[in-house]
This record gives C-alpha cells, structure tokens and sequence, in this order.
C-alpha cells in the first residue's frame, strides 16, 4: 500500500494527539511524518507511549518541525494555538484540521466571549468548514481549513438532527443531559482529574455554562434555519472513554421516531441507529469512530427521549479528524476508520 | 451505653442488608438479635463479610428465627417478600421496617402492575407509613409499619419538594435524569452487574419504565396536592455506591432558588444545600445519610436545574431506615448516623 | 481479499468467545461461519455484544452447527468440553484449537487431579500440541489439535524462559507472583465477579493451589529439561483485562539481564523487550497479542525480577489462538493480529 | 464528652491530612484548632472536601497558625517538612507526629542518600520514636517525637515480624511484593496519577529501590536482632485505597503458621488474624486502623507465603497517627479509631 498523504501532528502528547497518531499508524493512506511538542522535544513516541512501540519517531519542537512540507497538518493543541499557525500554513499550501475550538463558532465575538480571548486570525474563520461529516460533507470535500467538532457537540447534534429536520419538536424544551468519561479533560495534570479524586464518584460540572453550548446553538440553528437554544449540563463519569447524551424534547407534531431515526441515518457509514427499544453503550464505541443512537417514546407520552454515545477521544475528535482528512484527500470515508471496538 | 432495641434483619446477605448490619453494629441503642438468609444459614457473617469481623452471629434459616421477639423487624429482601410475613409480626407487637416495596404504592393496582404479581396483604397497605422524615416526619413516629422510599425516590422527590411547595415550576416539563451506582441493583448474581460489564462503560435503562417512576409521581403529587407526572430516565455508573439526579423544571414564577432551598431545609439534619453555584460530588455522601443538593438557573434562563446527590445504600436504604427507627423509637433522628463521608 | 480459512466458534459467548469473534471478523483470511451457544441459540450475534455490529450471525445450538464442514474448530468453552467433541470433528478432517485446558497437560492423571474429571480422550493428548509459539513454533505448524495455553502460564513462561535457558538460577527458588485482570474469570454469573466486589479491591485467591500451576511447571521443565517448580500466587486485580506477572528467582551464575532477554527474543514477533530499568504497563498491551516484558536486578543483588505483561485475553487466549491459526494454516504468524494499543 | 487534645494539623490539603480531619473530627477527645495549608490559606476546608461539611475551619498559612498553643501537632506534609519545624515546636512544649519520613530512619546518612536532602536536625533523630505500635508500644507511650511508619512498611512488616521473631525462616530469601492504591502517591497534580492513565492499568514502578525499601529493612533487622535484608517491589493499583503485601521466604524451621500468627498477635487490637485458608481483601480494611494477616504454606511446601492487608490512609498513615496519639495521650489505643469498613 502506498502511503500517500503526509502528515504532521501538532500537540501530540495530549489524549486527542495519541488517538490520532494509534489512527494515523494503522492509516494505509497517510504517513506521520512529524511529531510535534515543546516539553517533549526530543523525546521518542514509544517512551511516553509504549503502545505506540511500532512508531519510529521523536518529538520535535513546533518551532523545528517542517510542518510547511506536509500535506496536512493535524492541531491536537489547547484552544488559542492553531490560530497563529494556520494562516502561514494553508498559505504554503498545507491542509489545515484543527481539533481544539478555533475556528468552530461562526461568530467572532461569541467567540471571543467564550473563550476568553482575542482571536488571532479572524479573517480566516468563515474559510473554516465545520468538519461534520453528517452535516457538512460536500463543503468538508473542499475545505482546506476543517474545525473539528467538540465531543459533546457530536454526540448532542446527531441525537437532535433527525428531530430538527422533521420540525416534530418544540424547540423551547430541548434539554441535554450529558456525562463524559475523564479523558475529555485531557492530559493535563490536574488535581481534578487525578484518579483518587474521579474513581467512585460522579458529579456535574459548569452547569452555570459551559464552551460547547453556544457550539451546540450554532448547529442546531443551522439544521433548523432559524435560531434554537438549549439547556445543555455535562457532567464527569468515572471512566476513561465515552460520551453518553440524553437528549429530551417535546413533540409538538407526533411522529414515528423509530422510522425517522433510521432513514435520516441509512446511507451515514458511522451513524448506528440500534434497534427499537435499545440502550446504547459507550463501550460499544470504544476506540471507534462510530456513534449509536436509539430513540424513546416513554409511556407514548409527549417528551421524546433520544439516547447517544460516542467515544470522546474518535467520533469525538480524532476519528472525526481523520473522517475529515479523508473527505478532504478524495478517500473512502471509513479508511483506516474501526467500527469493531474492544469488549469487554 | 444500654442497647435497648432488640433488632432482626432478615435478608442479611444483600447489599442494604449489609450495610444496615454495618450501621446497627454501631448504634449506642440498638442491638442486632438476629439476621436470616435462606442461602448463608448456619454461616457466620463474618465470614461473608469480613468488615464485620466483630459481630458474632451466624446466619439463620428464616424459618427458624425467632422475629416474633425482636421490637423491630428490618426486610433487607426482594420486592414480593415483607409483605407475606408483616401483618404475624405486626399482631406479635412487633414494628416492621420494610426497605423493598412492598408497601410504598397506596393504589394497590397500580402496585401490582408495576411489581407484576398479586399483593399479599392490601389491607395493610393504608396501615403502612412512606418513610421519607422530610416528608412525613410526623407520621413516622407513631409507625408500626414502614414502607422505606426507593433510593431513585429519594434523591429525586427531595431535589424536586422545594420548588413543588413553592408552585413555582410547570408541572408538566419535569424531567428527572437520574444516574446510579450499580450496588443498586444488588448482589445477585447477573451478568449485567459483572465488572467487566460495568467498568468502562455507561448506559441508561428502563427508559421505556422504571418501577420507581410510580413512586416518584404519588410523591410528587402528595407534595403538590394533585396529581403531577415526570419524565425520569435512570442510568447505570460505573462505581458501586451513590445516585445524582439532574432535575429539570421549567420555571412559572420566578423565585430565588438558592434561598428557596436554603430555607425550606434548615431545620433538616440530612439535607445539605451547598453553598450557591455548586456541584454536589456522589463521593460526598459515600456512607453517609447525607443528601446534598445545589440548585441553578442556568444563563438566568427559563428552566430550573437542580443537583440531588445521596448513597443510595444509606440515605437511599439502610441509613434511611435507621433514621426511621429512630424516629419510630423516639431517639434523637442523628442517632447512630454519619455525616463525615470517607474520602477519598 | 479471499478469506479462505472457514471458522466455527463453539461457546462465543463468553470473553475468550467475544474477543475471538473481534479478531477473527477483522482477519483477512478467515470467514467466521458458525457461531454455537446452547443458551443463546437464534439470538443475533450483535444483540448480545453491539460492538460486533457488522457481524450478521445468529447463535446456534451446537448440536445443529455443521462443525464438520469448517476447516477449524475454536473451543471457547468451559474446560471439559472439547474433550467430548474434539476426536469427531478431527476425524472429519477438522482442525481443532481449544482455548480451555483438556489438551494443556501431558500427565492425564496430573490433569484428571486438578481439575476434578475424567478425561473423555486420554488417547488424543499426544497428539495435541501445546499451542505456546514461543516454545512449540515448528510443532504448531504440523498440529492438527492446538491446546492453547492457559492465560497466566503464557505470561510466567515467557518471563521465565530466557533464565531458564540460561542456566542461571536457582530453580529451587522460583517465584511467581501473578495479577489478572476479572474478565479471567469469565462472562458466568457469580458474586466473586460483580462491580460492587470487584471494584476498589485486591486479594490473593487459590494461593493453596491454582490449576495453571502444574501447566507452569510442565513448561518450566520442558525448557529446563528436568523438573522445575515454583510458587505462584494469583491474585485478582479491579480492572477488566490485563495479566501482569512479577518473577523472581535467585541468580546462581550471573549474566546480564537486559542482553540475553533482548537476544532470546529478537526474532519473536509478539514478545517486546522494554529498555532497560522499563516497568511495562499492562494497559500498553490491551486488546493486543503483544507480551511485554523488563528483566532486573535491583541493587545489583543475587535476585533477578522480571516483569511480564500480556492482555489475558488476546495473548493469554483468543489472539494467540488466532497466531496458532495462522502457523497451522501457513499464513504470516502476524495476519489480523494487532500490536498497537487502545491508550489511554 | 470533652475534647481535651488540642491538635494542630500541618498540611491538611493531603490526602493523609483528610483522612486525619476524619479521624480527629470523630475523636471524643480530641479537637482539631488549626489546620495549615500555604496553597489554600483562607479557604473553608469544608469547600475543599464537602465530605467535612460540618468542620467549620479555614486553612490558616503555616506562618500565621499558633502551633505552639497546641497539645500536639501532625505533620501531614511532603519528606523534608517537619524536620525544619519540629525542633522549635517540641521546645515550646508540644507533641509531634510526623507522618512523613523525616524521623524514621536512625541512620542519617542513610536517610540523606535514599531522600536526597540534607537533614536539618539529626540530633533529634535518636529523640524520635518509631511510630509501630506492635513494635514500641511501651516507647511510644512517653514519646515527644514520633516518626509515624510509611504505609508499605506497616503492612510488610507487620506480615513478616512473628516469622522473624519465631527465627523460623532463610532470612536470606525474603520477598515482599507489594500493591498500593493511588492515593499513596498523594494529591499533587502529577500526570501518572491522572484517572485516565491509571484505570484499567497494572504495573511495577521503582523497582531499582523505593524509599520504603531501608526502612523495612531496619525494623525487620530490629525484629530479628541482627541485619536483615530483602527484596522489595512495589506495584501501582487501579483503586483509591487499600495495600496488599504478598511476602515469601524460605521455611528453615517448619513451625504451625496459623497458630503462631494468632497468638504473636492476640493481644492487638489492630492485626486480625483471619482463619486458616483465608485470603485477605483490601476493602475490609478500608477507612479503618485494622491490618488483616492470612498465613499460607502453599502445597505443605518449604515457601511461606503470607498475605497482609491495610488501608494506606488509615493503618498506613493517619489512623497509626491517631493510634499513637492515643498512645502519648494515656487513651486507650482505640478510642475514635473504626474497626468496621463501608463495604461494598
């Protein structure tokens, strides 16, 4: 097989850079060609990765990697760092996915406010594609500037889209009840995440508000047509891996949402509509890129209740990346994509 | 100390029967007589149980027991049971704590609908009192027979009483997203509790109706004074003790959240309202008859959400039940009842 | 890509089971055929485990799978099951690969003490070869009866053999204290294995005696070329897959560690030998065939300590079987078998 | 009940200084004045740890806080702390514990070279007593400066000391394979304590030599009256709580191992030796002082294999504090120490 697309991995020591490079390593159509991280630097990848023993790689520093002579260049960074690169990238001709939150809302102030920050280059934003396959895949084709979704957001937006379209809820209801495994808050080291402090033990967080929201808003406004809001609460499951939403609404116009699940879905490669009645689980996604969506009626009452899981760490970021990057480079969209995940 | 409550616990074997074990071996006015379980007669319970290595009793046949002799008899067993032993021991002079469900529904058809089989004793339903003390507190006291709440019920009718009382919310948009440790579903040997079904992994069940949905409406409804419906999806944690409900309302008449709650607790001794914009921690109440709860309103927007964290074994069972006998005995309620949570 | 080898799977619902059908579905040349499950015969194979979404198979009784016309035979079944089964199908010119232990030992009284039964073939194990590549590479090609190797022996074996080999203990001194993930124990309902049991625990088990142990010794002594025994100590880790095995042994004829374990195996495919001062991670071989192993001598001392990893049911079952296929098969030891890791 | 030990916390922010507020705020004689933190001076301590909902302290910094009008002050700080502090406070007339390494080491040199620092007061090294009190009980009573035991040294040696003190074994061939929960590691933010990177993983780590490796081999020489060396290699465990040593040596003497571990220990309230054949889990032990002791002698070989449990926060940190303050104090040993786990 040859290995045609070149790429370049910036930020790859957190938990989305890893992913990516177990993604990109049994890819049979893309080379890692250049692995970046300032406090890595010089480092080999199996070091700080033993699973990764078959890439023969080093860190490099951002500032030494050649990232200008690759074809792709993937940002696994914290939020604010792809905006000062890409521009000078995408003008040497490089692709651009960037799977932090730089170029993912529409609206620069918004974004700004969310954020907490200036954006560096909001110039290039409405250059951006927002990288949902299921959403967006003919603009994705084109693009050689991707946002790739939040976690959250992915799993929201597939459970709510076949509702929206079929306009059979009230869009002032919408509520989304989201848990997270752990390693959506990255590889940083903090108390919050260490392992005595999340084993056993189950909360909400940011209730107050938290950055997917308005991200969440943007998509749902999107597919409506016209502006829609929701109350969206994530919370932080004692697990590595696995994003579940629970999604609830009321039907304003009563339809069959078994059947309307599955035909928006049938011709989508990593949307999983599971038979009626079903309970997905995040385990069944598990290192893959699919997401599995089952729908509810409880009691035939008047609130549907639309239950969806990913993987934080694939569907939610680097699958979706190399989704993406395939989409872009003209490849079958599910290359070097697993759908069979480990379990137990 | 005088231990002078001479206490059975039948169903000793399973989870709230442990713990209440656990509980009562530490109770300056209650001694534990007798424990039965068909299964482990004739074993001693430390053998099963080597946390308590300092009781020394053996398991009896609960043919063989001498309950009638007991003040207080706790049902530690399966939905279905209490009910076929409570009224001999009721006529023998004995009070009866029943932590299944027996005697929480005052419709017996709707009872038997949802437990799926005929009810042993219906006369005595009326007689039985809903142990929830911040609800019936009153009552209680005056019990013979207590119907002890669902750990689900618990956390959710709590989280949901101040804004009922207040008639501040429609009662037509509650929704209750509530998510459980596994120890909830027993110690009974199934596949679906195996660790290696449960570690790593999250998922909602009984979507489509969850016998504690019936339990939630009659309070509900009680507190309210008229008839109030919800929409509640269960989940099940990876982790062995705690319940978190995500409450959601949306608001009719606006009122001050964290001072509604604030007050309409400040004389309970179980109930703690965190201080404004917090997020209860499952990990919190481990072990304890603890319920804390934050209320918020999110972007000051129309819906109200309310976080209700508890043990399910405790305050969702067995520690809830001690608080009853306490009441039923005339003892300080915090008789022999934690506070300080083991953590981490 | 043809897929040539047609498969049958009988008892693919327990772990070993699942993780085969996982292997096997992703395999280039194999074709899973028959999937057999007395319990669940006419249910769907991705029912039971939806992450094996994409297989389209249905559970069979065993009686009524056509096992005769496939050209392997997995047994994923408890032990004393293939015994009853395996001489039929070898005579209908089936080959057969047991994952349970009625072909592991060659002493049939030893087998027949441990575990508790007759041996329904005693005249087949002879021709059973014991499935362990590192050992038996040659052997395995020609076999028409595989007895896979038990999951703690495969990780002992391979820490042991360099020393042994060598020459350079003391074998009266042996040593091996060993940790397995649950998911050891099976997908069968019982309370030892349930979340709330398993989870925040660790004990020792069987230290009086565990079946592997003799299958241990029959390796150490085939390696050794006379008798060799040891203590080993199993113990039950709170976590769903991975095998982690600590080895000591008095050195009686010093030699370096780090070089002769790194010459023993360099042209192993599945054996990793870390840099030297490494602590290899269980996690690092999940879902992998993959044994990692870091030989000591701390302080420089006359105790050499070797720590040996596998994940138990990929190199310590269903994925070395799937290595035994491919040499009886005369595929690439390698085909369909993964090295990289899903971490974190 | 009155409160008559007026105790000073230093370091409470850790998770040893947590599991200390527990103890002491449960203690009927003993009341907790001031609670140091540098990091969180001014901050509630119940916001830090919502489990302490009823302690209404604030962290005060370390310079500001009385300690010298305290009865007696616990270091709960990083090795290297109490050395600086100690010398001042015991002139001033109070009692202190270290529950770090500062004072366990006799030998200084020895001390400076595993902890790679200078001490700052060897002169009162042979001031301070070892905190075990089934070793120096009597010692401890009159203690000013006690040296509280590191959490594996506890359960090693308790496990090895009636072998030793029975001379019944080849001291030459001691093995002590340790497991430790995470919390051992303590509540800095470091990323190999990250939930995500220690869940569903198993490894050794410091194999070359651990700190806790000279102080086993003292009191194991103490014991035995004469040098004693082993080896020592600790492992990390997916769990918050609980350590498991699994010790070996060679039988030189044959002696009747259950009866010789049940009577070295009758008289302690704190070692159960659990009945013949037992294997001993971390969770009994969980939040309380207890340690759990099972002897084996594996096949009636030459190998003593024996199996010592504790919880690392309570028996290997502040319970044996809150033991040996008992001990100066004139208390009885157990006063406000539990004996009964929250189990499941």
């Amino acid at each position: 097989m040859n290995k045609d697309i070149k790429c370049a991995v910036v930020g790859a020591t957190g938990y989305s850079g890893v992913e990516l490079l177990r993604l990109l390593s049994g890819h049979p159509h893309a080379t890692v060609a250049t692995v970046t991280s300032r406090a890595e630097a010089g480092r080999k990848v199996a070091e700080l990765f033993p699973n990764l023993h078959a890439i023969d790689l080093e860190f490099e520093s951002p500032e030494h990697a050649d990232l200008n002579a690759c074809d792709l260049v993937f940002f696994a960074t914290p939020n604010g760092t792809a905006m000062h690169s890409a521009p000078a990238l995408l003008d040497a001709g490089a692709k651009v996915i960037d799977l932090a939150a730089d170029f993912r809302l529409t609206d620069v102030d918004v974004w700004q406010r969310w954020y907490g920050m200036e954006h560096a280059c909001p110039d290039h934003i409405e250059n951006a594609v927002y990288g949902l396959p299921e959403m967006n895949r003919e603009q994705i084709k084109d693009a050689s500037l991707v946002a790739n979704p939040g976690c959250y957001v992915t799993a929201v937006t597939l459970g709510l889209l076949p509702l929206l379209r079929a306009g059979m809820i009230d869009e002032t209801t919408i509520i989304a009840d989201a848990k997270s495994g752990v390693s959506g808050a990255g590889r940083g080291a903090n108390v919050g995440s260490l392992y005595s402090e999340v084993s056993e033990n189950f909360k909400a967080y940011k209730v107050p508000g938290h950055r997917h929201l308005p991200e969440i808003s943007q998509n749902l406004s999107q597919i409506a047509g016209h502006s829609v809001d929701l109350t969206f609460v994530p919370h932080l499951l004692p697990q590595i891996r696995g994003i579940h939403a629970t999604l609830y609404a009321k039907i304003s116009r009563p339809t069959e949402l078994q059947t309307l699940f599955t035909e928006c879905y049938e011709d989508e490669p990593f949307v999983q509509i599971l038979p009626s009645g079903s309970h997905p689980e995040t385990r069944a996604t598990r290192g893959t890129n699919v997401c599995q969506i089952a729908p509810h009626q409880p009691q035939s009452g008047d609130t549907a209740v639309v239950l969806s899981v990913i993987d934080n760490l694939t569907k939610g970021a680097a699958g979706q990346a190399v989704q993406n990057m395939n989409l872009m480079f003209g490849l079958t969209e599910e290359t070097g994509l697993q759908k069979i995940a480990l379990m137990p």
